[in-house]
């Protein structure tokens, strides 16, 4: 991860959607159409591979009753949590949700995220579920970068099934998987695995289904309490297992011995007034593949900037300059199942990139809650800034 | 500390640098010359009482280190720490600080700072001191914004004195108190008071010289260790006592009992990768006055905007959202001493406002890592975006 190569004095040539070429700006092949003079930094665009980012309200009640102490539970009992953006959600016209989504994920895309994740999971039933997926897609059609859908079900129990647990998944495994596999709606499926949310048992029936239907899967796992959830994704061939800051000892073994990415969520754990973080370095040390995303969601973690996810990687979870860049680049690519096109400034890849407005390419991680993004390029297209 | 009032559907009016007029929309004065509509949330600038923003080169070394479990001392043996930064001032021309100062408080402005205080202590020697000091002087002349520049000769014991401690404080107290008074270069005078930095008996020495030179007094007190600063901080009668991560409760009971300010500095802690965070509940529980702030400096906290200190604020030191509003408007404001015509939307207060561009107000808190501050008004005129 630490495997980082800095040219200075480069250029790249871009030919149509494709890097064409890499190199010294000295050697570089003369006679491009539109030549553009970056001051700067040049990353490969950043990939964010995970975010709840379909949702209405921010829940800005749920953040300063957590401030004041009062704990999950009696944030649900008092109308907040997940619920409320699953009421909230399932109130909307797929119109309104669109647009709130459109804005947001623009801010993200300003910040460097030329792929992001997408996950449902504010629906909890099965024509809310597929409306924020149709969101996605539409979005993925019209904004300027690569959305990757997850289908996310199974993110809580809804209250009309508090009662009865196995009718839902039951539910999740044959109407809402076999439906969203029908539209091509989603490319991957996840599972909030945790005491009080998912059991490992419940976790395991879904992703089996996924899989089934043809979805890569991914899970939520170990993120307040340790539950074998880092394990059953190894066990699962999953993409990703994520959050972990809760993850046991056998947890990162497995994770180590496997393809499973790390998925760690710094940011999430600062806005909830954690005061532990994920053991990334052990994990690295380990020998797993770690990648670091926003997490961007309405309630714990209204996170815009990889940049800033990137600076909390460094001084929160101790990882190196060089490693939080693998850990938006290429790592966050696999934790998405991507091929190795993007992530990377190299010939042949997407022609996703971003300036970054510093002298040091470090800096990307430091100046903490400025936004070092200064343009960006999709498909070798410019965004609009 | 929760009695901020929020109006709606409301109209400013702006007279010369004043606030003329505040209200209701519908009974606002008309004939204005220059109308300006807000879409968004109309704040009084904020004010970040406690920055060290006259620096040179960020140490991104620093922060890689620590990253990787170096301490403090083997990263000053390693040629990195404070006087990596005052080596680095030293070494520069005036107009060189002052072309990365201006640019550096230029981003402090664009994130809604409207008031900065700006500390010296990277000079360490009598010229390099003023160096720093003629810098803030000539910003203040030539930024949109109030600059209170506040003089930190006891910043560190600079290395020709390291085996002569006693000689170092004379020199503050005789030489460079004086040479700062007579030309009028600050309005404050702090000291960093930690075990191994300077002790409590040295930092009374140095604030009671300056308080005979006319100097209000501020004090980096209690950061990593408890050693009595806050206690100090109030026998002294300081504006302000800030850090405090480790304040004893006698310093909590002292604090409460008097004027002195407890300045915050939530996003030090995070970057610093620490675990802990000042008790700023139970300094407000038990009366104390806090406010929050950037600590803006190269080597602990290159953090540029007061909406991310105010979201760490909430999420981090469990402050409720009218109060880190107060605590970067009014409360700021007494952290330096200034009158109360700052730090509030009220006829006859300086016309320092800023647009935050969200729906409801406490969203100014809440979304991580966004520049939410649309425009920045000072003294009734716009700043340049």
């Amino acid at each position: 991860m630490t495997d980082v190569e800095v040219l200075s004095d480069a250029a790249v040539l871009i030919d149509g959607d494709r890097i064409a070429w890499v190199g010294s700006r000295a050697e570089a092949p003369r006679g491009g159409a539109n030549v553009v003079e970056i001051d700067g930094v040049l990353f490969p665009g950043f990939i964010d591979c995970h975010t709840h980012g379909v949702f209405g309200a921010p829940r800005l009640d749920d953040q300063e009753r957590r401030a004041l102490g009062v704990d999950y539970k009696a944030i649900a009992a008092a109308g907040g949590g997940i619920l409320q953006s699953v009421r909230d959600v399932r109130g909307m016209s797929e119109a309104q949700l669109e647009a709130l989504t459109r804005s947001r994920l623009e801010t993200l895309i300003a910040h460097g995220a030329t792929t992001i994740e997408v996950k449902s999971g504010y629906g909890l039933e099965l024509d809310a579920e597929l409306k924020q997926l149709r969101v996605i897609r539409r979005l993925s059609e019209q904004l300027p970068a690569t959305l990757i859908p997850t289908f996310l079900g199974a993110h809580e129990v809804p209250p009309e099934y508090r009662n009865n647990r196995a009718d839902y998944v039951q539910l999740v495994c044959e109407e809402m998987l076999p439906a969203v596999a029908r539209e091509s709606l989603a490319r991957c499926c996840d599972v909030f695995c945790e005491p009080g949310v998912f059991t490992v048992a419940e976790s395991r029936q879904i992703l089996t289904a996924a899989r089934r239907h043809g979805f890569a899967v991914k899970l939520h796992a170990d993120e307040l309490e340790g539950s074998g959830g880092a394990e059953l994704a190894v066990e699962l061939g999953a993409l990703s297992a994520d959050h972990l800051a809760a993850i046991s000892d056998s947890g990162i073994r497995a994770l180590a011995a496997s393809t499973t990415v790390a998925v760690l969520l710094p940011a999430t754990m600062i806005f909830l007034g954690k005061r532990s973080q994920a053991p990334a370095r052990r994990l690295i040390d380990a020998g797993a593949a770690v990648a670091l995303a926003t997490d961007f969601n309405p309630g714990t973690s209204p996170t815009v900037s990889l940049p800033l996810v990137m600076t909390l990687g460094v001084s929160q979870l101790g990882l190196r300059h060089a490693e939080v860049v693998t850990a938006v680049t290429i790592n966050a690519a696999a934790a998405l199942g991507l091929a190795a096109d993007r992530g990377q400034i190299a010939a042949g890849c997407v022609a996703d990139l971003i300036a970054v407005a510093v002298d040091d390419w470090r800096e990307v991680a430091y100046w903490m809650g400025k936004d070092v993004v200064s343009a960006v390029w999709t498909a070798g297209s410019a965004c609009p800034a």
